[in-house]
């Protein structure tokens, strides 16, 4: 193996660095905000504000958080509270990462009870 | 002292548990947004949220949250990014409880570079 | 009313303060360590990490942090994962203030499917 | 173009995944455990918590949380508390994820004052 050709087997792509940085907005978004105190009245601001902060964070270009409601009304209905905390079982997020050109399209859904966060696109 | 008199002595009175209430929406609003990624453009939503978020929580009659924009913008003057965490530097804070007809007004501000929470009225 | 009584009405005691305190502490172990990734295998790090952290805070003389293990088992029992998140259907937490010779013992527990923080005594 | 060329364009490749998986368990890391409250008699086992708690999120294989204590015992020394908040400041991360046997290395390290978090090696 010649002494310079090392580095580039491991040296990221332009395309892995954009999905480092999506996963980091992911992680980001998910553990700042889950056990916030929601309830139908305070979704719309909760969601904006995700969508905001987590658009600061660098080559993030769309970030869009929606609450299942249906979800939330049934969590509600089961409880004696009229709010509950957040967590994935309330959310749908797709954020989109631009990163010298390459752009990752990547969306968190419940799958089997679990907050599946997962890569849709890759393009370089 | 009478065998019956015990209780009454640790039992707290409704303005102890309001001063309690108010504790804990300052602990958990401070805890739940520290580290939120801001910025100018994204300080009002912030700020919407965590006042609707924490006036969903028991006893809760009022949130007021001011982002100190001088000094957020003197951070990010100071840095590479143009954005930084939320962080009690940042902030000032007024939370109302109501508990029991017992009104009690609390406040978040800087003092010495510490962001203080103190109680400022307990009204039975 | 005398001009210089007002303020007496509304000063807080050292009780209220200290139950003020108690507040705190809790609103911020909740939200701080809300939504951690949890397993049976991290229960014990994640427990002394909580209880040492929210003993760094002013007139905090003691935290104790219990995981209900067998509602951990039954949660991960349902769940396609192996670990799961930090939420108060899984705690038992008492938080001991010492505030001015005020003690206060507070305690959270699971009532209706709800972690009710309470105040349990107030000695002067 | 054939009509099945298309999907391959963008799919992720599993070095992709592993580094969206790398990005995720950085942002959980960070914003999960960001204010935190720190002292130096706590930073052993907040370390513990923080490494074993991610640990347990997929494909994680190790987890190293170092906190720099002469940058900790700086800002105490500024400050009136003997306490502060956990922030990058105070940080190196070392993170090892194992996708489908694609090995990524990241680390987070503080850079011009700014918390950096990035992929050091990709291993298919």
């Amino acid at each position: 193996m010649s002494p310079d050709s090392a580095p580039s087997d491991t040296t990221p792509t332009d395309a892995e660095s954009a999905c480092f940085e999506a996963g980091i907005k992911f992680g980001s978004l998910y553990h700042q905000f889950a056990g916030t105190p929601i309830s139908p009245e305070s979704v719309s601001s909760l969601t904006t504000a995700m969508e905001q902060s987590i658009e600061n964070q660098p080559h993030c270009s769309d970030v869009t958080v929606d609450v299942r409601t249906n979800e939330l009304e049934t969590a509600l209905a089961d409880s004696s509270a009229d709010y509950t905390e957040l967590t994935g079982r309330f959310l749908e997020v797709e954020i989109v990462v631009d990163y010298e050109g390459c752009e990752v399209v990547t969306r968190m859904e419940m799958q089997d009870g679990y907050p599946l966060m997962r890569l849709e696109s890759v393009r370089s």
